[in-house]
């Protein structure tokens, strides 16, 4: 797919088929997605797949309650944003999406996040060149159950940087509005 | 340009051709990489262009001086790594590279770091696309001189994210080894 098409077609997809996403097909986006730039080169990410929408749901919701936990104690946080999703009981915060890709690392590493961030970027453009849709669900990092933790098999001293709902979309929607670049300076 | 080629020609590019970027060319990958998602999107990059290699070579010397520092008092630090370069006088952490971008946000938003990482390797993606190339250089978030940071009219509250140098590959690297994907579970 050329890369006129991989931007155009590269959009957060919150609405999927009822399709699975073939395993050999994930092992594809992976073995790509590995040729991302790490800090020092130290690829931190490993991953969990997760397609059991029993477990996605429960993981959803522990994520929305430990959200409104933190919500309920930082009024100001990003998290407001999120509120009647948050307290819909139907709501899931993967989007029914049939794949759930937790991206975990060292907590010790530094450039986790950053490092996760980009892995995930080309993780997106290997899907869409693959016809599929993905986004980043950042409500998917308040997982703390330490029952579902163990049941994921999240090792100790690791953390999940990045969560992505992953599938076939219903349809690629417009992109958001975007602002013109913000140019500081040209020195 | 192909995904496969994107995915074959993004490497890290740390030796580049005596060649300015047009400037009409930036403008063009600020464009395509305003298409990158952001948390909520909040879009929160903001931009500095040097091309001034006196002002791109003393913003160099300020960060490794201060990346020293840092790692005087934290010897553990993953900044060991670069302890060569931070100690040779005549190395350039940006690698003599005809354009430097450095992103920058505002402190206070929590995915600033994450955000911008995404927009970077739309940027870099978009910088391939025109057989550009560049380099994350982890190193120049150190900068920290004053006086540099008001030549450079960062605002207050505003930090820098990601600098990246950019310009015309001598050529492309082969990758670095890469691990094989880590699945911790499949669930």
């Amino acid at each position: 797919m050329e890369w006129a098409s991989l931007l155009k077609l590269r959009r957060s997809i919150r609405s999927f088929q009822d399709r699975p996403v073939p395993l050999n097909l994930i092992q594809d986006l992976l073995e790509e997605s590995r040729l991302a730039p790490s800090a020092y080169n130290q690829q931190p990410w490993h991953f969990l797949l997760l397609q059991d929408q029993g477990l996605i749901r429960r993981i959803s919701d522990d994520c929305k309650t430990n959200a409104l936990a933190h919500l309920a104690e930082n009024p100001g946080s990003p998290l407001c944003m999120d509120v009647d999703d948050l307290r819909d009981p139907q709501h899931q915060i993967f989007h029914q999406a049939p794949l759930v890709v937790l991206v975990a690392g060292p907590d010790s590493w530094p450039f986790l996040d950053v490092d996760s961030a980009l892995w995930a970027s080309y993780f997106m453009f290997a899907a869409v060149a693959r016809n599929l849709g993905a986004c980043w669900i950042g409500l998917g990092k308040w997982l703390q159950d330490p029952a579902l933790l163990k049941e994921i098999r999240l090792p100790q001293g690791f953390r999940i940087s990045v969560p992505l709902a992953v599938g076939y979309p219903i349809a690629i929607p417009e992109p958001k509005p975007r602002a013109q670049p913000r140019i500081l300076a040209v020195k």
